[in-house]
């Protein structure tokens, strides 16, 4: 297999994030370390030479200071006002040729064989985008009423999404456009065609609380 | 508002259920109490006058003997092969007219709000299932490859799939379809169509041993 740089782009909010009096999920303590700790860890922990790309509120750095020296190779990037413009930025500072995971800071809990059925998906296919089944029955809602949706026919998307540089890397050359609801769909908008590859049901997203208990019995659960 | 009767319908597995070695997820321990235990005590909760039929596979029964007399006004009744055929058991103990609640036994953080805003949308609509919001972003698959789909379009069903005895009555006349996936389903094949109402983010499944790790978090948080 041919074998690429790898830069995982981590994104952990843009300048548009809100500082409310609580600390940003990303931040918390999960076992001992920061969430997003635990993110830059898995990646670090993949691939002996990953480098590592967390795009950040510029408020947000001070957060990090005092642990990102655990890690080489991380670079700090400061966040866009979407999700679009903050990968953008992060994009930005990629050089080619590289295969690109574009990775939610909160989720901490992507494993390094996820990390590496997403490597091997990109450099065979030129993309790989990380599924899980559907687990819950769901309606479809339709004018006049709703409907009953047959769920294999779906799947729920996780990150990282990866992608070779470029296919990538032009795809974000592209206006924004809200319809632009992932990096999946950017690289679709230039007639291409992404891969799905098998996700993991523990690579959770930490958005509750109580995503923190769970992600704490999954930690468990592993060792 | 017209009051009914209340019958609510725990679906607990069907004559098929596999033992194997392990107890069953609705027979597990969940804050000192079995997880069905739950399960039915949440709709006893709700309404003073609610009736609870209890569908179960024959081989189970040995496994409430222990404590179904704690409560009043619960009959057990087996399951049958299939989901439709153990909602159908349990409806030909009804007696009309009444509110039907058909719910899963491996829900038991269901709230008396949820139980209460079913029955209340079932008296004013005939029917009231409850659904939430997606969270996750979801692709369709589709002939050659995949697509992303609007997840505001969609909702994730849960239960009690609530009804009047005069609609889900003469919908469980009809003979068994493999598409029924639900009781909704069963109803909407009569040309009628469901309600949805909010569902609740805490009325989860469980189907997993981490299921349990969670329920055990939320009820320490409604405490």
């Amino acid at each position: 297999m041919e074998q690429r740089k790898k830069v995982a782009i981590i994104v952990a909010g843009g300048s548009g994030t809100r500082m409310g009096s609580a600390v940003p999920k990303q931040f918390l303590q999960l076992a001992g370390k920061p969430v997003l700790w635990h993110t830059v860890n898995a990646f670090v922990q993949a691939y002996i030479d990953m480098e590592i790309v967390l795009v950040l509120p510029e408020a947000h750095f001070s957060y990090v200071a005092d642990w990102i020296g655990d890690f080489k190779q991380v670079m700090l990037v400061k966040g866009g006002e979407t999700r679009f413009n903050s990968v953008l930025n992060g994009l930005n500072t990629v050089q080619e040729p590289a295969v690109i995971f574009v990775h939610d800071g909160v989720r901490p809990m992507v494993s390094t064989a996820l990390i590496h059925r997403c490597y091997e998906g990109a450099i065979a296919q030129g993309s790989a985008i990380p599924v899980i089944d559907m687990k819950d029955s769901i309606r479809e809602l339709v004018p006049g009423g709703n409907r009953a949706v047959d769920r294999e026919q779906f799947k729920i998307i996780q990150t990282p999404q990866t992608f070779l540089s470029e296919w990538i890397l032009p795809a974000f050359e592209q206006p924004f456009d809200p319809l632009f609801t992932d990096e999946a769909s950017v690289v679709e908008r230039q007639g291409r065609q992404v891969q799905l590859v098998p996700g993991d049901e523990a690579n959770i997203k930490i958005t509750r609380p109580l995503d923190l208990t769970i992600a704490e019995a999954l930690l468990g659960a592993r060792d």
